[in-house]
């Protein structure tokens, strides 16, 4: 055991499993092999972590491949992760998340309760997924995007085929609850798509969409705020700051110290 | 050991609980601190109660806050629920449902398989939640309200932002399937909103709204029943019965009998 | 403990279960009484089998029914499956899917991660539903039948009323993402509806249908492909043959070779 450390007597951990200072793993818990945590990680009761592709019995070579989490990482009770992914710093995940193999994000990706990651997918720093949310195999996700409740990102263009084309989101891209975007579309930076929605074509950047299909309404910058209207709501990086890097400091303050961050060279990277 | 309970011996049961007769604790749950189960009440296997607000781990200072449960409950397998919450009595969840902290509940609540209260709501007496619903924080739902599988209450009026502004739906209201509620929306008395709606904007009492956005389409009371024309479909409650307190009564001899139940004086001691 | 056979020691196996030749079962599953695994079965971690209806208490009698799943079947970490239910060879479960009493399919089902089948429903042969699918009581799906993510068949015409009316799919019948099915609704052999649709009537044999209200935009058969136009898109089993019984060998040879399976005469056995 290391130093700080708490493994509940129930949580079953393999023998090739990896964990730095302060993990906390809860009841009932199985990691299986090749599973790799970083200092300060929480794994919460009822976990599966490692899961082998294919879901089922553990590979008969014994490789199990690997599954990275990030340092200050909180996984809540539910959570099954597949092997083949790598998480960066501060990974949280609401109860009963699924990720599926071949996934990788930066830091501080946030999952919400009951989401499902299906595998083949990128996320890039400080993206945040509310509950309820199916990524689709093969999306790209950039920095600073935001999924609400029950949205879907298909990849099957005339499905059942043997296609898989996924979407992509740009960085500070926001997706309205209850949404579906269909396969290949592009959401681009700090678009806004509105609740209820069925995105069929590419939104440009900074657009505000709406409908079945998806239209143009408006640019997004001119929406203003319901309860204080003479502020604006987006882009809503200059407004909205909890959990993020620009905390307490303004976004534009904080844009001309990171002026690199989250930006189109970043994604490419990411591809 | 309370008279006539069964604690399976595999579920990890905090000693600050406190357990009435004959509740029943299934296989591989787990009780945390503060958590009060009145009597009869059945906890199917792979539970967590009494979650810490947050998600993670028990609060150092030692104190968990009480989540309370009222008697005769049923929560099936999988649940998941916050502590800091009071449910009345005759609690019904579907399995792997979640539960977050600062919930209120009166009587026979009934929440499907799958669904999420992300906390900071409140239900009257009888309310039915299918499953795979997502009630956003801050909502506030009266009694008797029936709200269907893959509905969502939202709350933020332009997504991120800082503002939290529940949905209400008054007494009697019926929400249909795969509908989504705008912030700060109002469902009136007996409304009936149809299946697939976006809802973005009020719904007066009685009234029939449906499509994207939802209009009023007329008044609920003239919808005829499918089966049998000669009836009328709503109000619901005259035809409906099952499980509810009028059950082989009829909701008229019912009323008179109780002329304050699920009124609007009630609703405003709730919030 | 049967040839071949893995159980791990922290399942719950009840004494009246009936285990055939190299079974697996998972760490912290709990089978119930009446359960048949035929040979080959794997359960994942952290399931229960067997659920008595009602979903709480075993039946004083000790007659809890019987839960039959055929051989060669997976069944992902999480499922919960209840007991009075037949299913036939290769059934394939993701995880956390939750299967309710009376249901009865043929051979390899599969169904995706979180969907929920709600009872008294049936299933042909080779019916593949996605992740996040709810599937109302009393449905009735065919043989080679897609559903996508977060689609619900409801059930109840007016709700909440005592009629159960549910939705049927004929064989080679496509359900896209994000729709939702009213009662008593027939989607037709080979039709194909698109996805966030809400279906309110029935789709005629081969028709592509879309919208909310979903109407008719043409026959699927014209749909050509978008990455190989040159080809057609539907019939979908004349382009798409993973995991189907004609892969490799192409539909129209299979059919000739087959020419019985998952035709109506099957369908009208079924209910």
């Amino acid at each position: 055991m290391t130093a700080g450390s708490f493994i509940h007597p129930t949580a079953i951990v393999a023998d090739d499993v990896t964990l730095h200072d302060g993990v906390h793993i809860g009841a009932y818990s199985v990691i299986h092999p090749g599973v790799v945590l970083a200092s300060n990680c929480f794994i919460g009761s009822h976990c599966e972590l490692g899961v082998p592709v294919g879901g089922g019995r553990l590979p008969a070579t014994g490789d199990n491949g690997r599954l990275v989490i990030g340092p200050d990482s909180t996984i809540r009770s539910g959570g099954i992760l597949y092997t083949n992914s790598v998480f960066g710093s501060r990974l949280e995940c609401g109860h009963r998340v699924t990720i599926r193999e071949n996934t990788t994000a930066g830091e501080n990706l946030r999952i919400g309760t009951l989401s499902d990651i299906q595998g083949d997918c990128s996320f890039g720093d400080f993206a945040r997924l509310h509950g309820n949310v199916q990524v689709g195999k093969g999306s790209v996700l950039g920095s600073y995007v935001w999924v609400f409740p029950f949205v879907v990102l298909t990849n099957d263009p005339h499905p059942p085929s043997h296609h898989c084309i996924g979407v992509t989101l740009e960085d500070f891209a926001v997706l309205g609850a209850h949404s579906v975007v269909l396969p290949g579309v592009k959401l681009g930076r700090e678009s806004v798509v509105g609740a209820g929605s069925v995105v069929k074509s590419d939104v440009e950047p900074g657009v505000l969409a709406a409908g079945s299909p998806a239209r143009k309404l408006c640019m997004a910058s001119i929406v203003r705020d319901k309860v204080n209207p003479a502020k604006r709501a987006y882009p809503w990086q200059a407004v909205f700051d909890r959990g993020l890097p620009w905390q307490g400091v303004g976004y534009a303050a904080w844009r001309r110290e990171n002026p690199d961050a989250g930006l189109p060279t970043n994604q490419e990277e990411r591809r």
